[in-house]
């Protein structure tokens, strides 16, 4: 049996545990090309909030008693396909559910690496070659240049800030709790890290970036971004890559055309998945500065698929810090291999 | 004696007649380092009403009783600098006046064209170079992809249409009438023209443009800008060069962030000023298309310094079609010598 997390409804603002239900499902026969795969790690990220909702997207959206889509990590156990056999270590958008029929087309093996292999779905993998794309594409940190990131402690927003702080430039986190700057300055050195839920903020910020800001890593929207917009620099960049705050408000915030004219000011949305011609080379350079210790990765694993749906929400409501995976099942005995 | 225009007040929202007035001033004898310049042709230019405002810009506001400021060519009569003697032309922010003292440092001798030394204001000089850096810095035109030009009948965007079109890109240009746009698409050769103020407008935008746009270059803002931001594709880039109906309104409009998101757009104010290292480079290959028949040029010369405030007036009101010149005087036979 397949246990699977469907989306029951939509959310309207927040998402909530009602949004979302547990089922037991059959596994249907393999057709040919196919492999079954049993689910061992399961990512959560912010961007599935976008695709539970209906409004017009850059994605189609679930359906209404689909399962919940997510990437995942897991092992072949059954294989009607040439270019995978029983035991193979595969990535791709597994889903929230215990077991995945994949077109081999739509997963791949996972590479060798000396971490963790969860850390594929983290920093070395869709969240870390997000955060490369925003910051050295679109904000282009020089020696420096000040540069803010916001949701700091996620794990976009964590590799987006220690890149910066490898190009040279004076780094700002912005997270929701002064607990997680804590872990954004110690931990991931990043030089400076405001709490916007605190009363300091944003009077703190203009102490903070007394010289402005030359870049900025978005991930949150709303009213954050409109006390970023006054502290930005001519000449400034800032990269669109998230607006978790703007699902929860009515309201989309927005720059007007003097401003950006007046600051000569560029502002691009992005999404990673339009890049994935780049991924295996970016991915190749994260690998690297991991493995150097260049680049530190936090994550926090979950065990067991009934505890997503809560994970998940919590991602919103500034609970999370690091990567967030749910661990699925302890199959580690099945021998890696590949071909 | 100088005759100038100076600035009596400040517009509110339209520039008026009012604004100005003109005044005979002595010419102070020359300091080291010095030239006396006799101007001949004055350019009119839109941004100078950024600078009559005192609202907070990129550069500061001309002084209330100062010189208003504009880029002109004309003869030395007099000097005092190793660099410039009696006869050369040169170019520089001469000013409304009929004389200029200008340091040496601010001026520059004239390119040999075959054309008139007057494109030198319009399409190979200021505006051209502006209409480059938007076109193919920002906006970046495909062969086959589709590319709109607000004010496309200016000294700016009847070049940055014509880049466009020799990218291979299909060109709609907008203008405030049917008679301007008789002109884009006869002359200028864009693929289309569409008067904003008709009827038609923005449905017609729909129809000429079926497989949405691509790329704008922005001239005006305004509710001319909120119609073009529904037909914006994925991946879109806009460049934001000026804002001729944002001074009309007292609302500034804005771009949201989702929008952005979504469409993965690219939005980037520029100013021409801030790229002078890049002037002589572009201004070799605007002269060599205009040379070569590729870039079409039109201006208006209009006669007398006395009618300069008018033809500034005009150009707002949607009454002028390519570059707006004044001739300030006919000293045309004093040689021309370079050193």
């Amino acid at each position: 049996m397949n246990t699977q997390i469907i989306l029951r409804n939509r959310p309207n603002q927040t998402v909530t545990q009602d949004n979302f239900q547990c089922i037991d499902a059959d596994i249907e026969p393999l057709k040919n090309g196919q492999v079954l795969v049993l689910n061992q790690w399961l990512s959560l990220d912010p961007y599935v909030r976008g695709r539970m909702s209906e409004r017009k997207s850059y994605a189609p959206a679930i359906a209404l008693g689909g399962v919940v889509m997510g990437e995942g990590i897991g092992v072949v156990i059954d294989s009607q396909s040439d270019q995978f056999k029983v035991g193979d270590k595969v990535i791709g958008m597994l889903g929230w559910q215990t077991h995945a029929v994949m077109n081999s087309s739509a997963i791949k093996l996972i590479p060798h690496t000396p971490f963790s292999e969860t850390w594929l779905l983290g920093a070395a993998g869709m969240p870390g070659i997000t955060a490369w794309i925003g910051m050295m594409d679109i904000c282009k940190p020089q020696a420096g240049e000040t540069i803010l990131i916001t949701s700091a402690a996620g794990s976009v927003g964590s590799v987006a800030g220690q890149l910066a702080k490898l190009q040279g430039a004076n780094v700002i986190g912005v997270t929701s709790s002064e607990e997680k700057c804590a872990y954004v300055q110690d931990v991931l050195n990043f030089d400076h890290c405001l709490p916007y839920k605190h009363s300091s903020w944003p009077s703190n910020l203009n102490k903070t970036a007394p010289n402005g800001i030359d870049g900025v890593f978005e991930n949150v929207g709303g009213t954050l971004f409109d006390d970023l917009i006054p502290q930005m620099n001519p000449f400034s960049r800032m990269a669109i890559c998230g607006l978790i705050a703007e699902g929860l408000e009515e309201q989309f915030h927005s720059i007007n055309l003097r401003t950006l004219l007046a600051k000569r000011m560029l502002i691009q949305g992005f999404i990673v998945s339009d890049h994935v011609s780049r991924w295996r080379e970016i991915q190749k350079q994260l690998i690297d500065l991991i493995v150097e210790g260049k680049i530190q990765v936090h994550e926090k694993i979950t065990e067991g698929l009934q505890n997503a749906p809560q994970t998940f929400i919590d991602l919103f409501e500034g609970r999370c810090l690091g990567k967030q995976i749910i661990k699925l099942s302890s199959v580690l005995d099945i021998p890696r291999k590949h071909p």
